[in-house]
């Protein structure tokens, strides 16, 4: 590795991807200031456009200036305090980060653990309290490569709030939030998105902005308070904090990007790489370990062979191909790789150079 | 105001400023996946060069993944909890949101206020409290264009912690976090540092360290998490969340460009233009708003002339010259302007622009 000269990844890991090329551009031009008219221009484009990429009328739909962590922070700071009973679907990492986050809120948590490597059971979270505040999981567990179903969740949240993590999803999968009855939702730009990490698209809709915290633990993520900086009252935009202006330009280019292809469109060309890079894989004597029938197409998970040193092919893919696949969490690490198939990189020129490069590295690093 | 056009801004307002071209450039580059090793050399440097520019040896040295705002929020979630003491000095807008922020961390909030436009005075905050755990205090006071002596404050601590705001001061002004006793000291990146808005630069200390707050209620925040995060132990870095990694190459550019100027020639650069804008201002016949003696050379206030309109003459700077000067903050709203000469634009091009630009700007609108 030289440090001088510049690398040329393909990012097929569990995320960041390769941002859209468009993004990239973005980033590249003059900066504008935070209260500059163009740039509220821009930002309210961008609102707009988060809305049509979350299925969502929620006025307050925005780009929250930190990654996709501090979105799931930003969920339940607003939406939990001290003695709030909060149900958390555990099916992977992110599962239990939720966890993790909302007992620093003070919650009572109700953790309801699937095994990795299955989808959230909506019944089993419905089972688990009657009465809680929030219900809370992940729509795409980035950990495990698998699929849930939110909309079923919605169905059975009865008074309470549906907090979805939609950070592998959105622009990758279909996610309705309106429809499903999503309160609460956020995401990440690096994903399929196809935007460089560092902003948590987020919306929150009116029920759940009325049974929110009031003065939350957090300043910077209080959206009593973020409402005035992305300018829900019209004309009466209010400072809270300078806006990561180059990041936000970047995402807005990324959604025109997305929304010139077609929404519809960019799903079905996620669902097809993914399911080509399944197929290919199975053909070749691999086997997935997301259970059949809750496989993301933007991420897959893959079983690392018998007698096969998951670091050495990770290593020689990226010293030969500049090629990034991504090792598996937890008790997983070394027995999985997480491949990701994301925004510009979700087409069939990947996933033929996959399947032959990772046959090549398996072959090399016996 | 064309939206298919690009505009560019010359920002000299309160920030974020113009970056450096180098800052810039580094945007552009093909983006590193957040656990590749070469983005791991650029983060290790980042946070090494970080250490250079606030004058400190703190391994605990990083850039947080938000904006400046979130940088003042960590300090506070990691250093006091119910019932710690805090004496907040007040000087201006961002003393107060400090007041807030330790606010709701459930601390006692010792609030000591100096008149806008004044520095903070060290023996004021000593007498505040007999002990409390932390005396917070903002070095460059963005609202107003003041400067207060922070190694006066360290002197006179104590057992206590000295949290530093270092937003607007940091590669602009002389900051030397060890010298002065800073505990805790965070920053912005869109100031001085000539880089896009985006990260907040981070310091604590092993002192700050053992005393903080085990288990904050901001997960995102969490100092215990992060040294992980970006390696303390060496060879142990573990995963917390996904870096903004185009915006932490960035500043590793911007920072490698400052440094190869030299900080001392950083910091005359900007004396120098700061000081060549006060003179010219005062010649032309205006008044300068900060206390003398306490000027700031990076963010200069001016006072608006009896009879001109503050708005009107900010609106013609943007529509006719693409200058962006600032407005003044809470009751100065119409009655102060704030000039920045910051990172790449504190030179004596800028001085001769802004004067010229101002004085037909007040002619044109009168």
């Amino acid at each position: 590795m030289n440090p001088s000269i510049i690398h040329e990844r393909k990012l097929f890991g569990p995320g960041p991807t390769n941002p859209y090329a468009e993004a990239t551009a973005a980033l590249g031009l003059p900066l504008l200031g935070h209260l500059d008219p163009e740039f509220i221009r821009i930002l309210d484009e961008t609102c707009e456009d988060l809305r049509t990429v979350w299925s969502t009328s929620n006025a307050r739909t925005l780009p929250l200036s930190a990654t996709g962590s501090a979105g799931m922070e930003a969920a339940f700071v607003n939406s939990v305090g001290p003695g709030d009973v909060a149900v958390i679907a555990v099916n992977g990492l992110f599962g239990q980060r939720m966890v993790d986050v909302a007992g620093r809120c003070g919650a009572e948590v109700v953790q309801v653990d699937f095994e990795w490597g299955t989808p959230v059971d909506a019944d089993a979270l419905a089972a688990a309290h009657p009465s809680p505040k929030v219900i809370a999981a992940v729509h795409a567990e980035t950990s495990t490569g698998v699929r849930s179903d939110i909309a079923a969740i919605g169905a059975i949240k009865g008074d309470a709030l549906l907090l979805t993590d939609a950070v592998t999803s959105i622009a990758g999968i279909e996610l309705r939030a309106d429809d499903w009855g999503i309160d609460i939702g956020y995401a990440g730009t690096q994903k399929c998105i196809g935007v460089a990490p560092g902003l948590a698209p987020f919306t929150i809709n009116d029920r759940a902005f009325e049974r929110r915290i009031e003065n939350p633990q957090s300043w910077y993520l209080d959206l009593g308070m973020l409402g005035g900086y992305v300018g829900e009252a019209k004309g009466k935009r209010t400072y809270h904090h300078t806006a990561p202006v180059a990041m936000v330009c970047s995402l807005h280019a990324g959604l025109k990007r997305i929304l010139a292809e077609g929404l519809d469109n960019v799903w079905a060309r996620h669902e097809a790489a993914g399911k080509a890079l399944h197929d290919g894989l199975q053909e070749q004597g691999f086997e997935l370990f997301a259970q059949e029938g809750s496989r993301l197409p933007e991420l897959t998970t893959v079983k690392v062979p018998d007698g096969v040193d998951s670091a050495k092919v990770r290593g020689y893919l990226l010293e030969n191909f500049e090629i990034e696949i991504g090792a598996g969490v937890g008790k997983y690490a070394d027995t999985v790789w997480r491949i990701g198939l994301m925004g510009p990189n979700a087409n069939p020129a990947s996933v033929t150079l996959l399947l032959g490069a990772i046959d090549e590295a398996i072959k090399a690093t016996r």
